[in-house]
């Protein structure tokens, strides 16, 4: 058993080198300068307890594997890059290989069962960042990171078993989930604030604005039928597995769509994210002004390039109010 | 009103010259060669009855409209080109304004409503085809096409009638529907065959195939709960509106998927047609071997660059029954 991992970013980062160094053979797809470091030095993965380095295979592009029938393959790019994986994945000849959806939003997992029968989706919980070509960081003791694994749309087989044993032994800490997409929704009003957290930049209280968005998002999904469980500071197993850490000598640097507006990435998440309650909400005829305008402000921030912080939590709530 | 006509193809072209006949203001978007014909001699569409030219704006990219805010947009793009579109819409600074999905399948409609709030779906009954740069024809009578239109999810609204009854007076037939998704369904069944007729070539008798394939997809949707009404032969408006008639001097060129094959544009629609019925038997745990088979067959045709008529009707039979 081979793990693929497309899109050794950040989260592919830290569970690449980790898997790598647990003995797992473990295969990257990468570009660029990444790419480049990686095979030049291996990826060096900085934690609160630790500071390791592993190798593994890392290529180009999907069409460089012999893909074999064993092979789990994990989904690590953002969900903009989805359905060109997916494409790319096809014509490397994947078929009926387990496919593992690490990203956030619950819109993957369907993109990828229209073209593969075996679709998982994994919620990943995890404080991770790209650093630099090379070196990527991760924010969490005693295990790097904490995973619910599942069939999509449900169900838990024994590939969501293998994966959650590999992680186990790797230093993180894999939960096979009947219902996965319950969790996969949790972590979905969590990161409803992450356009905020952008907006007006790591660090402000935010508090009231991402409690006023989280409501009309439960409000969405209860009238669309959803249900979810809760998987943030209030899950249980956070406090004996998953602790939020600093790594010595890093400054914290905020959630995922920070650091894409920072990277200049051209891209931020948020279409799948509030833009996914803002769907829901026309769907399903519940009004969500709220997490409609900030759909809308991702994109105008990535077009106007904008970095984060740039608004002030007045200039936002004016925005939201619509005044 | 302005009629935005976003993809000026064999649909968007025949629409773009037949509105903008009839006095419409329209601006059509359109690349390469097709823009320059369009720009210097306007665009031709040949049909049983005449052949006729019209001029219209046409330019490259949505960056280059000032939008307004009673413009309606059509998307006339194949489904895989939905997303960049959409993007380049909000981007050219598209806000509220009416969308009209004038697509095949399914999946454009969510996509859509997933950015912006007025969407609407539309079934596109008009037998057409894209001859060379400047030139496209139709092959029906007395009206050049059929339209049910309606919002996304449901309703029908001022901006459907709008659209309608510009249709009609432009030489179509346009239906404002309470309920469009029941009558694009309808449509999917019909569509399910285009890809076997790309692969065994357009007039080989393949009814016994296409009622398998049919009948597995009837299946699927009554186990996912989704209802439809036949658009095809049986619909009682087609006897009055649209008889499918040859257009002088012009061989049948055969349906969109054979046209997509034959021209080698890299793409064909089969993961939005074939691909939503497999996708939506496993979604709702109902075995659609055929579909997917189906859906697989279209990815591989175009990957190793078949031609319409590759495939015998005993071969595909073989495949489909996996013998």
């Amino acid at each position: 058993m081979r793990i693929i991992i497309h899109g050794v970013g950040a989260v592919g980062g830290v569970l690449a080198a980790a898997l790598s160094r647990s003995g797992q053979q473990v295969v990257g797809i990468a570009r660029g300068a990444q790419l480049e470091a990686i095979r030049a030095d291996g990826l060096t993965v900085r934690t609160p307890q630790e500071t390791f380095s592993a190798r593994f295979d890392c290529v180009a592009h999907p069409s460089e594997i012999t893909f074999e029938a064993d092979d789990l393959i994990l989904l690590t790019m953002k969900s903009q890059d989805t359905v060109a994986a997916l494409e790319d994945l096809r014509a490397a000849g994947v078929r009926d290989q387990h496919i593992f959806c690490f990203q956030n939003g619950v819109a993957n997992e369907p993109t990828a069962l229209r073209r593969f029968p075996n679709v998982h989706g994994v919620t990943v919980m995890m404080p991770c960042s790209y650093l630099k070509p090379g070196q990527v960081s991760v924010r969490a003791q005693p295990r790097f990171g904490l995973f619910d694994i599942g069939r999509y749309p449900h169900g838990a087989d024994d590939a969501d078993r293998s994966l959650a044993a590999a992680l186990d032994a790797a230093g993180f800490a894999g939960f096979p989930m009947e219902d996965v997409m319950q969790s996969k929704y949790g972590k979905l009003l969590m990161n409803l604030g992450n356009i905020i957290e952008a907006s007006v930049g790591p660090g402000v209280d935010t508090a009231p604005l991402r409690q006023r968005v989280r409501s009309e998002a439960e409000t969405v999904l209860q009238a669309a039928g959803i249900s979810w469980v809760d998987v943030g500071a209030a899950d249980p197993r956070r406090d004996a597995i998953l602790k939020v850490a600093e790594v010595p000598g890093e400054a914290r640097p905020g959630g995922s769509t920070v650091q894409s507006l920072r990277r200049g990435t051209g891209h931020v998440e948020t279409d799948y994210l509030n833009g996914e309650i803002a769907y829901l909400g026309r769907r399903h005829d519940v009004e969500a002004p709220l997490n409609a305008r900030l759909t809308q402000l991702g994109a105008d921030l990535v077009r106007q390039g904008h970095s984060p912080g740039d608004l002030s939590v007045e200039d936002l709530t004016a925005l939201l109010d619509g005044t």
